[in-house]
């Protein structure tokens, strides 16, 4: 952790793909052992991503919502490594990750360590005060690192489980869920995996998190901490996802978003008896504050869902709108009635994520939390709209999108001018146009987003459980009772 | 105008229900007229309900909520008067809808007049602004008024609009829209009727607006004028609406929620030519300000929606969730599933209000308007999901609620133990509880408050026209472009 | 059972109506007994609707629907007495259903008790066969009777159930499910009370049917009869539904659909120690063919909504066209597409209904099935198709629907004028007129109906868990690992 | 078409495999020629689908379903050239269709050009009948041969169209539909190119027809006829598809489907100046005809729909039942109502299949029809139920479907060891089965067959304006004003 940095806390976009280049990262993708990650073409759209997380931070029309205060140090510092110290600023979280989803049309994956470092920054405090532990101070020496540095940083979460209707503790294999195997004077040895981990190997630093509320019994499972992300001992398994290899060829239209990317890369990332020293120990078997951890991490995300997936859904509602104009059928009612549709659904996700964060409110450690229930409506729209948008989306633009040559084809000295000429749309559009947003649209209808938007923070179940919890029934009856004129009120 | 009051300027429920019993209306329900609508059975609980907003503005725990600043005057008047001067003040609009929802299970009218104010507060300054006119001192003389009497005004917007395919001065019968027959010089002579009119009957002022944006040659019919409601020439047929008559049956548990009933009362009220003096007029042959007045007051009334509906859907979700634990199911997985579907839906309504409450911005008046995008999404989620909420609560109650003896069986003294015996539910419940509860969920599931959430603030239709045009999408066309790779961008 | 007729077995409409004057029933309205059953105003338009299944069978533009040869006697019957003897028997049901639901607009109620025929036919047959018993005749003469006589039979199979979480047994009052009594030499005293019984008092028989299948300890609730609806100790409590009163009133408008009603009127039976012969015993503690009794009668009544309800579904898309006429508003693209949808789910749920019949298969007995997993498809179309109809006809509709004044008022010398002035549509139509559509859709959308719609032939649950249960899903889980390539197929 | 063979009409899947081998196909994939179509790996798994309708033709179980009696000759023939000649073989078109989807999950191609030789089966009839002209024995002697030849045709019917917004003739290149550009004694020459052609390089015939109902200045356009797949002019141009290359990959696993892959290939095929014979035109100019061939085409095809996908259903179905139980979720309640809905989702759209074949008719020359409005409601359910199936399916498998490692990883010698342990679910199925599994989801979550069913014979809209067309709003206003009291019924 000497890594440091004197001048301007705000890395550039190049700056931050270089420091990528300097981890030494043990990755694999399809049995092979990838050479130099950082500049490995599958995985580079989703750097991009990334890399806009930087640059936009640097555009003075942006700057008010790319970047923050720090209420440690007063620094300017990337929104991404900020506490959020106010309702404005879970505001600023939501529509900054609308402007960049609107900029990539993909994930951008830094979020998720974001939410780790938000909700680290008030259970550790929160532990502190209870238990006498010593977590809050620890975590913020991490936290100025981070914000001095602008570092990404990986939140890790979701374990692999196993048989999911057993407990980790009553798995066959114990290390199913991530746990300390080894505590030592100078730190702790963890063991496990952590699956779908998004951008993991665009980050500086990974923050594991447990993935459940732990039990007494489980305290070996209660942990969480910081290592950089080429610690010894971390492996990396880059997932496939839809249309993955056609990265790796030559050409960029077919790839549909060329630049960003659909979603970000999914790692399955090992932790094969990793040494992490007790000063990036957050928590170590005070399991009571797991589940607030994992709650309030998950607010914070499923919070995001209604910025970055409204983002994204602008793509789309652009993409079918241009696709429309390019088919000639930009004027047909039913088409308007798409489209409208589209922007309702995604105006209303905006909606909930917006109204989550304004009604904010302040934990005793002064960071702000978003409202739990209002942000699991805001996930849990994500699971179910942005499947009706692509299915209208999908509808406007037709059964080319399942049936579009390749821009080989198009390109071609032989076939290419039958390409060109039969799959003519209006008139004035080049063919390469129509093709190019076809496959856009391809790329963000059978990408791993749809899945993302299902699961990502949790699955529609953890959401519906979360909400029930949070509906205050018992209130509600009573509104009932008394307008139905009955005297026993609970 | 000259009812002034020197005291503190919130009445008290029972002196607003003692003004009504002043006013002189012309009121008539099924061929006759109603001698003393002020004491009229029918209408009863929908005054209570707008007594309701008297009442809880005394309450110290809502007093945050029920009452505003005047910003013409400093003083403290209700906040169904006040005209937002702040994004909070558009987030409280909506907090207390949803409070007095909660405790009416039905509407309670009040709110059509605050926005007719509302709308019109920035409308006549703009106009000034454009035109030299001098509406703006006008109606700021007639808000005081308003404010300092804490008055209900009528905001009588819906024309009858006779063939919905032509223009207003296109119809067989000029007066299907409200106009101007006559202009004198101390005022104007109006002629026309206004449907739907939503607790007119309990309302001190009448405040007419346009229907539509008027066209040059229809400036006969961009008019806006307030009117006492007892004026001469006025008026008011209430209309039937589900189970009415059971209000007029002795008994109240039939009635479902005897004290507030479901909807207000709906009138159509006439204008058979009514004099009104030209301080009184906000709009008279400004044409080009009447699609402005519309679309205002339509945001802001389609923004209440995400409030008081969601009052009232908590009401419902407390009596579906109650009367599954009468019917003794309150375990089983799917009752939770649709509570918790309940839930999610009535908390998305209620994200909408307050997103585009809470990013409102101010208007050159100093009026602050909401953010119309999301206002319309969150009226036009009111027109599906209340649909679906009454569908689940339905499914829970079970068919009891469509087949439910009368309470005069319950207390019969021949069969009332027949009834007692069995339609008990759980049995530590008397039966008469669960028989309440059940005649709650049916008023709420077949009454005209479902009409309401469809229509109220406009239909459907009008909300997806208005998303349409606010959702830019040249911007999200170009966006797509950019990510696609193409180059002529608009 | 001596009341028999030597002339041809279709009773006309008149010939029914007079039937039911002869019944003694014991019948109660809001604590009131009803002296005149067969002549109560309130009740009328639900026997109209029944009335019709009698006079259309003498229509012989209807006769192949209508009627049907006894596979007992070989002679002519009504349908609604035929136990189906094919696939061809039992699409004829479905599209006999539609037909009476297109012309009735409501619930006709003599599908219940056809059903219970249909079920017992069967049930009793296989219960012979396998226990001994001697049930199957016993029900063929009580059958032979009913179709000779053409007689109308409530099927009673809904008990009112109590604590729901609780067996039959288990009830705080063991007679909360109907249950023997006492077993004499020459019959059997039953107790208990039937809820939601549709058209209890236009029917000449009861047929009482267990509500579930019944364990080993409850042989006493494992009881099938039919007994006289007159029988002495047999109570009938009409229930109240939305604006049952106003058929009481003078005039015809305000109630909708005048002449039919919306539902059948719904009846609390309470069976009070009722003795019934053996002879009229179909089941009396045979417990293991309750289910199957319960099951059978349950597919062939979910069957039925594929019918009854897409007739009713015609009516409402009809009325929803026409006021989309009145309203001048038939050309507007959206109006266009709510009525395609509309007529898309409601054909939709028809070929449900057709489906599940074509797909019919014959039973030990003879009786057709309905293939039970389609049955309970088309019923869980019902409970949800119905209500977005309803949503998209009141859309269409306007507001209008829950504002509309009186017929005495658009007849009232003083104020008609302006009635008819003010609600003026499409200038060639009649005030009137549109004043008639848009109360029949009010009556369509709030009605019993909808309840129905739901929980009619069981709760959405209820055919839930019968769909899960009929999907075969080891066998799908076989395909698919089939095509996964793995081997370990069960 | 001198191709004949003595012996059975039902050809092997090895005879059709070496058939398919002997054909001359010029054919293009990523801008290079495909040496030997018939074995290019990428399109293998689509020929092994249609080689299934050879071998289960075969097989005993399936010979009901798979063959019929030709009405020409009275041979044996396999049910895909069959015209059928009863509602009875409608239906049994459907459940072939269902049999075959449970066999690959995937399109099998070969219904295509079974409906265009089924809809030219009438309307070369009925043109003859009013034009006198000869095209009816003319098709049959076509028909004949496919028949006693066993072969796949490729049914051509949708043109590229270019501007949608624009008819044939106003194109601005007007070779955007398929045209005759010469007439010659002995024939006919033809260019244009035909989309979306799916498997057609697994077919030995192409039958053309028009793209829609064409006007009298669109003669040219007006033109049917059919053609051996590998004539001198005609280009195939394979499209691309989510993850189309994993095929040319060693490995099976990633393929998610290895045998049949998801959808069949879909090819744009181009007419250079292709000549056909007289002998082989089924329609030239008789543009009054080319809207029904169109429309009845169209019925035939939603049809299917009803069959494929619901076979195609039962698979993903099994599949997210067999992923609940490797993941350990099998009894969560709600893994159990998700299920549930799939089931009920996918037995709809299979009952509206059955319905519209079992509601068939015969039409004049003895072929039988679908009910069009059925067929249509069919196909339009299908462009939703299996979007939300899809859902569903993810949302039970989990996150784990898009961030899945390759096989080539968990058979990796260095890194298999972690993917094995790490991607265990339950404790006694093999990882390699839960991956397997998860693949295969995959595959059917995010493959052209959702496209398919969005856009395959027929956008939504195309559905929505014939069931407008088709639903005889006039009878059905009519029965509402009857209802009504309304006497000027049209």
């Amino acid at each position: 952790m000497l890594r440091h940095r004197s001048e301007s806390q705000l890395k550039t976009a190049d700056e931050y793909l270089e420091s990528l280049r300097k981890l030494k990262l043990n990755v694999y993708f399809m049995g092979k052992k990838v050479d130099n990650p950082a500049d490995f073409p599958l995985t580079k759209p989703s750097q991009n991503s990334v890399a806009l997380t930087y640059s936009l931070a640097h555009d003075p029309a942006y700057s008010d919502l790319m970047t923050a205060t720090s209420h440690l140090t007063g620094e300017k510092i990337n929104r991404f490594t900020h506490i959020p110290q106010s309702s404005e600023d879970l505001v600023k979280k939501v529509k900054m990750l609308r402007l960049i989803g609107q900029k990539t049309g993909a994930c951008f994956q830094r979020c998720v360590g974001m939410d780790a470092l938000i909700a680290l920054s008030s259970v550790t405090y929160e532990a502190d005060q209870k238990l006498g532990t010593r977590y809050y101070d620890r975590f913020n020496a991490f936290l100025k690192y981070i914000q001095h540095e602008d570092l990404v940083c990986n939140g890790a979460m979701t374990d692999v489980k196993g048989d999911r209707g057993l407990r980790p503790g009553e798995q066959e294999d114990g290390d199913l869920y991530v746990r300390v195997v080894e505590k030592r004077s100078d730190g702790i040895v963890v063991r496990g995996a952590k699956a779908h981990q998004t951008g993991a190997i665009n980050s500086h630093e990974i923050i594991v998190m447990p993935t459940i509320a732990m039990r007494d019994d489980e305290k070996d499972y209660a942990i969480s901490f910081s290592t950089p992300s080429d610690s010894e001992g971390i492996l990396y398994i880059i997932g496939r996802q839809p249309n993955d290899t056609r990265k790796l060829e030559d050409g960029e239209i077919d790839v549909g978003n060329a630049r960003y990317g659909v979603a970000g890369h999914e790692t399955l990332v090992v932790f094969n008896d990793v040494f992490v020293p007790w000063e990036q120990v957050y928590m170590c078997g005070e399991n009571e504050f797991s589940g607030p951890l994992v709650e309030r991490f998950a607010s914070y995300h499923r919070q995001n869902y209604g910025g970055c997936k409204t983002g994204v859904g602008d793509v789309l509602i652009g993409a079918a709108a241009t696709i429309a104009e390019y088919n000639g059928v930009q004027d047909a009612s039913h088409v308007k009635e798409k489209l409208t549709e589209m922007v309702h659904l995604n105006e209303t996700m905006y909606s909930c994520g917006l109204a989550c964060s304004h009604e904010g409110y302040r934990l005793p450690s002064g960071t702000y939390s978003v409202n739990p229930l209002l942000a699991n409506a805001t996930k849990h729209n994500v699971t179910r709209f942005p499947f009706e948008m692509v299915r209208l989306a999908l509808d406007i633009a037709g059964g080319l999108v399942a049936t579009l040559p390749s821009e080989k084809d198009l390109n071609s000295p032989e076939i290419g001018k039958y390409v060109e000429k039969y799959l003519k749309g209006q008139a004035t559009v080049p063919t390469e146009n129509r093709v190019r947003m076809m496959r856009l649209i391809e790329n963000m209808a059978f990408g791993a987003g749809m899945v993302e938007s299902l699961h990502g923070a949790g699955s529609p179940q953890a959401q519906r459980i979360t909400i029930f919890r949070q509906a205050n029934l018992e209130a509600k009856k009573n509104l009932s009772k008394h307008l139905a004129g009955i005297k026993d009120q609970m």
